[in-house]
């Protein structure tokens, strides 16, 4: 609160505190996602300011700011009296060379922390609040602290739908929103937490080919054991630059690019950072981060996957009619065409658990390989059929049909095919999916009928054998629900690159291996289509 | 998840990772409250581990042991490939010498990480859960998110009185207790949010005198004008290694210290550093912050002090008596004997606000100085009544009148200074109490009575002008609450050392002074005793 005696003089001799320039200098320390700068102790703005170490201040240059914490430096060669030291990240951020001057002061508070502090109290906000909340967060000026701060105060039923279609909105205007000029723009989504289910690989070429515009971008796997990007990626490159994007969706009607570089609903990827080390899984964030991603990217209709299952993110039907509900009236308030679709998630889909494995199934099912996982083919021709409805040409219930004429023909492998092509295919024989080079069968222990398969102990394993990373580790599956084994038959089996990895592995299995062998009675059914 | 190739080498071979050592290097840089290690990008364990940049790593040596934030360097001159450097902060946590060998691995996460995601879900966690909480967060392992995870899912309402009380007792196990071995040791502590209430250092020398235990620690001002450690330390040294405070505490039945260095409920100091810049204040962690605080310091009786008015923490009658019942509720399961008391808290105490004006009031006071302020003098005796009440030889009712008569006889003043010449007291003249040599007049601007002071403003002008830092800086009263004035009569004076900070409060009062002046039937009373 109260000025130094040296800043006092300067203010009372009229200098300017922004005059005490410092020269930037870059420090070879790597923050990650943290900006930091570096002031000697002996600086004269250190001691006038009076500065806590750690505490946020802002640099300036010019038109160029950043905010960042200070960390105090009490050695010369790191950063010297007259400079400043911004860590890499800091440095990249702020866009200047070392050498240009520039000034240092006191971080002014996010002009959103009113708003939180409210929020924080539990009170209600409004849609002006939520703009500038998420403006704050996407231009990085909320603290850790702060960011945890609103994601815990707006987690589970502390929103109501309409600050939850506020925060949507605000998301969507925080980053770049694509524009395709057409007036029907699809996609799908799945919310996720069922290993396998690479259905976007197959809805894709079979909604493009009918003559859909779906520009497909998907996430890397942050904690399953492949995402559509991962497995896209041991088809074709998905790193794609904007420019590159739009032309191959101009040309083929769609693509399956990693959505990552878009710079869509930035905010986002901010709060991931949170999210993710608290494991959160906030419907009301899910929400807000679904359909912001899609609108930005410009979609106009979705058809939105929610599995429901024992190991399931949802669990039961009346959990996923309130969800449904909720992603139905945001989306209808950002004038977004929504079907939603509730499958039976009480199983992995497909065989294959991991990037080339997946890939595998998928091409499979492409080329109409007798050994192509019936659940993966059966659910991706709904889900492509239901999209296909979209096209208000195509009459209520044939969309199922169309979509199997398009896969059974080939057309929807040849669409993948031009697709691999212009993304840019990888160098490998398509009909060589080298998995890793070691493998262990885990077997089942007694006679009887597959009941239950515990989807998160799959993920696990597929994960400790090195999925996504080690993209030919994974795990096959040998049987699926309601299938009848006898002990020694062979459940799954677990593919490796590195000993040290299947070892762990194979010791999560011996913990448990996910299957529940027992008889009919035990089995639970969905009553859904599928 | 998965190991990489080198890593699995060295676990076929049998190696042990721990065996890949660094030698400690200490690096200038101060991070403050933050444990640092900075790690070369060639340095083998970092090629091997593939830590990412700012995830979390253990550092250990023997049985030395810290958790810090990683950062990675590209410059030798600051690491070096066989070195680990250890930011100031870390390194004196770590306690390891220059040059010994450390190695690192992947931060555990913490053991009560399952139960930070339960209550974040919204459940109610049991005992157990709360010590393992408070433990984790005591000892340093909870990062930043985590903790404000935690102190936002346990915001006001979250939980109910069992879970203040587990979390109460949780923060007294996180660290020291004092023992006193007498069956009663009394204390008294204020919420806060009242300007110039110092009853404390009128409260302890009286009940002192009639012979109750009261060691007395008290906090500095986080964001008010002056604790009671900073008024106290206008007359004496506050700073006192515990064997020094008991020694006094057994000589004079009590002491008037600083609380900061007795590692009492260590847990609060941490939830402060989030508290803090989150403006967060909320119920849950004041009663266990409190609570904990005094159960720790060996108190066997409590009496607390909450004030209420319009600019007071807690505005109305109904939200003072819920939380006393809460406050009841919690001492009770903890075996303290609580004694709450609601009092007038429409405007600030006494007349000074700041160090060396409320130590002149309470010397004042003391010295039965016609100039005392009378609220100060006359809330000081009835909360010393009330405590001296606390003796069973003292017949109820009989307390005030007891307090009365050992500060009018003097006793009082005598056993201040005998406190303060055990502390070591400061060499100035006790009848000089030197204010800020610059000096501005607020005024009246309209004749009328004073019908309301705002303690936030009254309490942001002294800081403005200095207080705490600035000892002699501050405000002090002119009229009171109900005092009729003409225009043009002087409301406060504001003294400042600094004219920056004179400026700063002057224009902080001309937006507002803080006063209202009207007529009578304005005044909101208070129905209060005092």
């Amino acid at each position: 609160m109260s000025a130094s005696p040296a800043l006092r003089e300067s203010v009372e001799s009229g200098a300017d505190p922004q005059r005490l320039d410092l020269r930037v200098k870059r420090v070879a320390i790597d923050t990650h996602l943290e900006n930091v700068v570096y002031l000697n102790r002996d600086c004269l703005i250190y001691r006038i300011e009076g500065f806590q170490a750690l505490s946020k201040v802002d640099v300036i240059s010019g038109a160029h700011r950043i905010t960042a914490t200070l960390n105090v430096v009490d050695d010369p060669y790191i950063v010297g009296q007259d400079e400043i030291g911004l860590s890499e990240d800091a440095f990249r951020r702020f866009g200047v060379d070392t050498g240009a001057m520039a000034c240092v002061q006191h971080a002014e508070k996010p002009v959103s922390i009113g708003a939180l502090f409210r929020k924080i109290r539990g009170e209600r906000l409004s849609k002006d609040d939520y703009h500038a909340i998420v403006k704050d967060i996407s231009g990085g000026y909320y603290s850790k602290i702060e960011l945890t701060a609103f994601l815990i105060a707006t987690n589970n039923g502390e929103l109501d739908r309409d600050e939850i279609y506020y925060l949507t909105d605000a998301m969507v205007a925080s980053g770049r929103r694509l524009h395709w000029s057409e007036h029907m723009v699809v996609d799908k989504h799945c919310i996720g937490g069922i290993p396998g289910n690479r259905t976007s690989m197959l809805v894709v070429p079979i909604v493009a080919a009918h003559g859909l515009l779906c520009p497909k971008t998907s996430s890397r796997a942050i904690t399953s054991p492949a995402g559509t990007a991962d497995t896209m990626e041991v088809l074709a490159n998905v790193n794609l630059e904007q420019d590159q994007l739009a032309a191959i969706v101009r040309e083929h009607r769609a693509c399956l690019a990693w959505g990552g570089t878009a710079d869509l609903s930035p905010a986002d990827d901010v709060m991931i950072s949170v999210e993710r080390p608290l494991s959160l899984d906030s419907t009301t964030q899910m929400i807000a981060s679904i359909l912001s991603k899609k609108i930005a990217a410009g979609s106009t209709h979705l058809l939105l996957d929610i599995p429901i299952g024992p190991s399931a993110k949802v669990k039961t039907v009346p959990d996923a009619q309130r969800l449904r509900k909720l992603f139905e009236y945001v989306a209808s308030r950002m004038s977004l065409k929504l079907e939603v679709i509730i499958t039976d998630g009480r199983q992995p889909i497909g065989d294959g658990i991991g990037p080339m494995l997946e890939a595998r199934d998928v091409m499979r099912v492409l080329e109409n390989d007798p050994r192509a996982p019936q659940d993966l083919r059966h659910k991706s021709l709904h889900l492509a059929g239901r999209m296909i409805e979209f096209d208000p040409d195509v009459r209520g219930g044939d969309g199922y049909a169309i979509a199997r004429d398009i896969l059974e023909s080939g057309r929807a492998l040849a669409q993948m095919r031009a697709i691999i092509a212009a993304q840019g295919a990888k160098h490998f024989d398509p009909n060589d999916f080298m998995l890793g080079k070691l493998s262990h069968d885990v077997i089942a222990e007694r006679d009887g009928m597959i009941v239950a398969i515990d989807n998160l102990r799959i993920a696990q394993v597929a994960r400790l054998a090195g999925a996504p990373k080690v993209v030919n580790a994974g795990v096959d599956l040998q049987h699926k629900l309601g299938d009848r084994v006898k002990q020694g038959d062979t459940l799954y089996t677990i593919y490796a690159e590195f000993p040290s990895d299947l070892l762990f592995a194979i010791q999560q299995c011996d913990k448990g291996s996910g299957y529940l062998i027992g008889d009919e009675s035990q089995i639970s059914h969905s009553y859904l289509e599928f």
